[in-house]
């Protein structure tokens, strides 16, 4: 009985869950530009010295805009997912809270990756991070559906679309993590393909689905 | 007078209260993980080395991802708690700061845990925390009932609920917490049973005390 | 012309000033625990030893308790002026921008006063900071007075006693730090004791006032 | 098909990217101060080896004070522009999500120039993440109007003031950063004295410029 009264409490609480989330992004994507370390002082004495310091730090960059791009497509699609839901309850919150335990760790995922970045080993500790978050959003998504939370207005077809959405971007990412096998440049620069994709083509990519 | 009317206008900061909250619980969620470092790279020459320089980092994962746990239950039960409260005033005000003072010290608790694991001063550090946390809670639904604050369909059965539910946990907790007369190790398998126990297992839960 | 129009559109921007003030706050309040770092491994062999690293916490551990709560005290402060604000303009939100800018100094404040808790310097650096934030508080009430941005039912007796209420503040603040002639430590102590009672004795205040 | 259903769904995102902005912005923001470092304890033994330490800090601040007012100009400008957006599509938020990379490089830029304010190549650095946020806002805010975002209030007059206002802005911007070529303090006072006008003098400005 108290049970049944949470659940209708919780309903209320889709808008502080998306808040805690914002915060966790907010703080992750803020939190990934903080490793990129200013260069020594003493070693600098000219321009040029401090154009030769800065040099090594752009792979570095890369990383993060890469991680930034990550996050930010992460975060389109869970709040999509989001304004697709009309109600939360326990367990569809504590889905979300383990998706954001994901989102925590990537900082440390890029700073690994950025540190060692021919390394496999830092290349599959990155991607694991990411299928964590793909599948904790796949899992939230099929929760929802189950146990009608979400909105009436969301029909099968589109229901399925954001399912299969997920699951062919993982796919994707899965494909750009096996090619560290070749080479984790490879794996990097595929990855970031697969990104611009889904960041700046999304129309192209809708069209060409249709 | 002018506290008649401060009360008054502080009724709409439930709301900034609420959001205040979801940026500490944010920005100390993710804070946990910075205390997570990536090896130096010096000391690193192949795969193996690297895999090697990782392995120690498990333990700490893990007790990063127990706290993230907690912080997410008490995020739960703090935002739970807010939803049957109708209105704030300056004491409930304060008592959710002084709860929020103990979330912002869980990533200092957690970093002390996570590098004496084996010491029983930095177990009872944190049990002590997280029963400042509880206790705050505790005191600031009390206090809600007590002065009104509390929505009009919040009954005597659910008011008593929800208090009961926090003293269940927080006794738990402290079961935990004194497990460390074995081992410190049986203190954190209890606790994160039970953590266990209030995430996944809440219907369960719920249907077993009704 | 187009400043006419700036204004009318900015109006709606108060949420978004309240949003990035608890997001600032949130940010700050959970930094200020930051500087508590944990004793380094190598020494400590046993409980005892442990004990013994973690005592000389205590004394930066109030200095953080402190600013959390003069935090929570301008936190409470600034959220009680804006309920009274119905409209903000470009002025009210740059007085609250340079607000933000102190209180996104307040953790260097407070770690300098920690490490050299016995210097005047130091508390007056700390004093500085807090002046600041309630002189910015200060101005943006009386702007919003004089350029009508306060709600209609806010009459003159509450809108001065709000401005009182600051001054008084921030007099006795000011004695406090005068009291560092003596000893910095009475300054400390007067200070959180003017703050547990704006904390905890707010309606034994408002009453001995009324 | 299902691309015109995420479009109508994200119509209502338009506050979620207002939220993760605003945490972005807070905590880029309080970071800036965090590269603040309190002396070393152990080469301070009065209150005038103190005042010694911290005089070189001095400079720093201004830096960081002048990158927290370009923070604030840029946070005021996303935010005028977004209060005349009434709906976002999957486009209008990766542009502000590529903004949100350029604010949390901001942290990063301002150390860098912190560190190295002499050096030509840290001003031009800083200069280009600046000129980053101009050219995303910009790029934004003409998105919005070309497909329709905007409200329907929003005449061509105001439309092209906002767009002329951040072109104005950038041109100062970027004469501030040509006159390194004298001294890069030259071009730190001139950019100063462009953010004192856009923080303190709107009004002046938009008169005149009627």
């Amino acid at each position: 009985m108290v049970r049944i009264r949470y659940e209708r409490v919780s309903g209320r609480s889709v808008e502080r869950l998306a808040a805690l989330s914002d915060g966790v992004f907010a703080v992750a994507m803020t939190l990934l530009v903080l490793d990129l370390h200013v260069p020594v002082r003493d070693a600098i004495h000219s321009e040029a010295d401090l154009c030769q310091a800065l040099t090594p730090l752009a792979p570095r960059l890369l990383i993060y805009v890469m991680s930034f791009l990550m996050l930010g497509i992460i975060w389109v699609g869970q709040q999509t997912q989001m304004n697709h839901v009309a109600n939360s309850d326990r367990h569809y919150t504590w889905i979300h809270l383990v998706f954001l335990l994901a989102v925590s760790l990537m900082p440390f995922s890029t700073s690994l990756m950025a540190e060692f970045i021919e390394y496999r080993l830092a290349l599959l500790t990155y991607w694991l991070n990411v299928a964590a978050l793909g599948l904790m959003l796949f899992i939230g998504w099929r929760y929802a559906i189950k146990t009608g939370l979400v909105r009436d207005e969301v029909d099968a077809e589109t229901a399925r679309g954001i399912g299969r959405r997920i699951v062919m971007a993982q796919s994707l990412y899965a494909l750009g993590a096996l090619l560290c096998v070749i080479s984790t440049y490879w794996s990097i620069g595929f990855i970031v393909l697969v990104q611009l994709n889904y960041a700046i083509g999304p129309s192209w990519w809708g069209r060409s689905r249709a």
